[in-house]
């Protein structure tokens, strides 16, 4: 079977799962420290689907770790399944959040300065970048296994 | 080869390709009829693409309409690749115009009423809910022909 590059249990993919974990969990601080998140339907959006991203990476991040420290992947095509299609979820889930964190805080800038201190403002950009960050390893994770998937 | 239901040549495909013309173009619609929508980026944004998916949506209709007619599907690889990879493109495109107008108006109708007349607003949300539904077709088509891609 051909080992594919960033699937489930390689180095690569401890690599991704490492940098999901990171990007979700700056982004999920990044928001909650800015004390008026929840005034926004969005940005509690974010910090929820942020707070799900984490866990769900952390834990990937350990398995592949795991398994890359035993030379013994995983390759059940259930659990496979299962890691595909949470991703997947997770990653749309991800987009859909940033997209609405960052078209709010455009509109928070343009329309009305008042509602957006400058202190706030960039803690709310900084949030958004690294959750497009997070989507876009993520987006790779699932590519990587769905690709793998078939081979099964 | 097995044909893979709502890939590229079936019929299902084009009942897919005809539904996903006939929400984005409501969608784009909608939102051009409500005069303020230049006033915000989300709102651009999500004319933009309708108007990018519009066409892409409405050839691929006629080809699969064709296709059916003549019953000769067409099956190269790098026909399907292309539009595979641009229907990946195209959705993920239309998934973030969505959310990014979502939240936009959910905000004008939570924080600024006076912002939001309620003859726009309507408009503004049938047309998020047109792009939600055009983004869902357009996921549901890229990954059918995805899934026929490695039998060619």
């Amino acid at each position: 079977m051909d080992e594919v590059p960033g699937s489930l249990g390689t180095s690569a993919s401890f690599a991704l799962r490492l940098g999901q974990t990171v990007f979700s969990s700056a982004s999920l601080l990044f928001m909650s420290m800015g004390v008026q998140f929840y005034s926004y339907t969005s940005f509690c959006f974010l910090v929820t689907i942020m707070g799900l991203v984490v866990p769900w990476s952390f834990t990937l991040a350990l398995v592949d770790g795991y398994s890359v420290l035993v030379k013994c992947p995983i390759r059940q095509q259930g659990i496979l399944l299962v890691i595909v299609a949470g991703d997947w979820v997770l990653s749309i889930l991800t987009l859909a959040a940033a997209c609405s964190t960052t078209s709010v805080v455009d509109m928070l800038l343009r329309v009305d300065g008042s509602h957006c201190p400058p202190k706030f403002c960039s803690r709310y950009v900084i949030s958004a970048v690294m959750a497009f960050l997070s989507w876009f390893l993520s987006a790779a994770s699932s590519l990587f296994n769905l690709w793998l998937l078939p081979s099964l």
